[in-house]
């Protein structure tokens, strides 16, 4: 079983993997599963049987499980990084504290078409792709040991996909991330000092600016970040307050499959087809309405390495200021 | 001239380095300036007048400046993260907090052989690398503008190294990193409830249990940490207190030029000369020396890539268990 261990000083959590444990020797030898042929890929249609069983699909009414004939499918990670049946046994070990490695790890196959990137499909089709986030979420929601989920997409080698059929994943979490508690201890500072959620304040001055807006759409705005710490590094924000994503209307909904698509596109055209990852940031459950925290999705292209310097210190080298990069990204479509 | 400009939700700082702006189709190149051959290479002796002037080396008595003779030598780097001359301008645009990128950035050049690697040095040649960084931290500290110096190796172009001429760099910063902060903070809040020194007590806890302890040697001993956040993660602690790496005993430089030498044998042996990184973790100049802080270096091979799960949760999948790399690396010299 996978344990989570807290690290004593800074407090970050990690999984400690052993279902996935490899010996030194294999850390040389170069995989690119990435490359694998339709044929054997276990996200294509008909090869539903490589995969584990599916949780939830969008497909042709009447459909088996397990079947073709869907437009997206959810099922569990083959390799999860977390296991989902027992229980937590929180434990210290002298000065140490872990658990068990507890949790839900999915994926979610966003087509059935092995060589389709989210940045070409239709608005219609990633709306699905959303629905099935927003399903997942709803459902997992409700097991009372998950503190926090977290959805994320890894597309191309860069930034970690081991298969190229475009997918998704969702991590389902008996402990708050780290990174999520910061960025809820740090809106929650400035709602105490302003009264104003700091994302809403953001929207408004980059509205103002425009330097840093890449879309201004109805529902949603796409910037680049004032203090962005990768090239093209880029955020949609939802004009309207909400802290949960579970809370996104039906109207926000096609807003974002919307500009999500447009986004994408820009960024594919723009960086030509490059590796990247998103995530849904969201509040953490013990804290799923408040007027401070702000759902909204980040996008980072990965294009520079992180180097000892970033991952030593939190602080990162950006060769392009966000500026341009929201110039660029305007300029294509 | 670059900036420094700060995350409002999570306080982070970022460097946006203007100099070093790429055009949108200049990402797609793969470049491998790591392959350079000696005879084109800055470092290497006789190249002298390819990196700028130096300003600090260990060589021959009565040799001239940037000629050959040296066996280390510190230059400043040819594409700086940040800009040695001017002031730092704090100011606000809106709810954003930024200021000139003024700082230090240096590369300590290890040797004059562009072949070496640090793990085929001896421990009299690593000693002089440790001085080095010492007399560049105790000369570079005098600058009141400065809060922080952070000392690091990209080692591999996996690890970020531009050039595979074996270096460090040294960076020296207007403002404390995030994850410096983040580490002292959480080392005074346990020193304020138990008094002791958290990596003091995690030294007697490894020796306790030895499951993790990889070298125990008289001043220092190598362990592979509890919660390591990648596989063959490696911290180097001194066993006696102190939180300013400045003042480090000549007997325990000694010590780490052996123990640094060794770790990084094993790590070339077992994981077949992987790419790396290490930084040297040290206290803050607001407060150098204090009785919760201790000073320590980490290691990270670079195996994994970082993908969009860990980079938005601060939330690390380790597959190897600490424990074993830790047999691993013990298993090899």
């Amino acid at each position: 079983m996978p344990q989570l261990r807290r690290d004593p000083i800074i407090g970050r959590w990690v999984i400690i993997s052993t279902e996935r444990a490899k010996r030194p020797i294999e850390w040389g030898r170069k995989e690119s599963t990435s490359q694998i042929s339709p044929e054997y890929c276990p996200f294509c249609p008909g090869n539903e049987k490589y995969a584990p069983h599916e949780i939830f699909a969008i497909g042709k009414p009447g459909r088996q499980l397990d079947t073709p004939g869907w437009e997206v499918r959810v099922v569990p990670n083959k390799f999860p990084a977390l296991v989902v049946e027992g229980d937590l046994n929180k434990r210290g070990i002298g000065l140490y504290d872990m658990m068990n490695g507890i949790g839900a790890h999915e994926v979610i196959i966003e087509t059935p078409d092995h060589f389709l990137r989210m940045s070409q499909m239709t608005h219609d089709h990633i709306k699905k792709i959303l629905i099935a986030y927003k399903e997942r979420l709803a459902d997992l929601k409700k097991d009372i040991r998950f503190k926090y989920i977290m959805i994320f997409k890894n597309y191309g080698e860069e930034a970690g996909a081991s298969l190229s059929h475009s997918h998704s994943q969702l991590i389902a979490l008996p402990v708050v991330p780290k990174r999520v508690n910061e960025e809820m201890t740090g809106a929650k500072r400035y709602y105490e000092y302003r009264d104003r959620c700091i994302y809403c304040d953001i929207i408004a001055q980059e509205l103002h600016s425009r330097e840093r807006v890449i879309i201004d759409e109805r529902n949603f705005i796409v910037v680049a970040p004032f203090a962005s710490c990768s090239p093209f590094e880029t955020w949609i924000i939802p004009k309207r307050h909400c802290s949960d994503f579970l809370k996104i209307t039906d109207d926000e909904l096609n807003s974002l499959s919307v500009v999500l698509g447009k986004i994408l596109k820009k960024i594919d055209i723009c960086l030509m087809n490059p590796s990247f990852n998103y995530i849904i940031h969201t509040s953490s459950f013990n804290n799923l309405e408040n007027p401070y925290y702000h759902w909204h999705i980040e996008i980072m292209p990965k294009l520079t390495k992180i180097a000892g310097f970033e991952w030593g210190t939190g602080f990162y080298i950006n060769p392009t200021p966000p500026e341009e990069a929201a110039e660029y990204l305007k300029g294509v479509d």
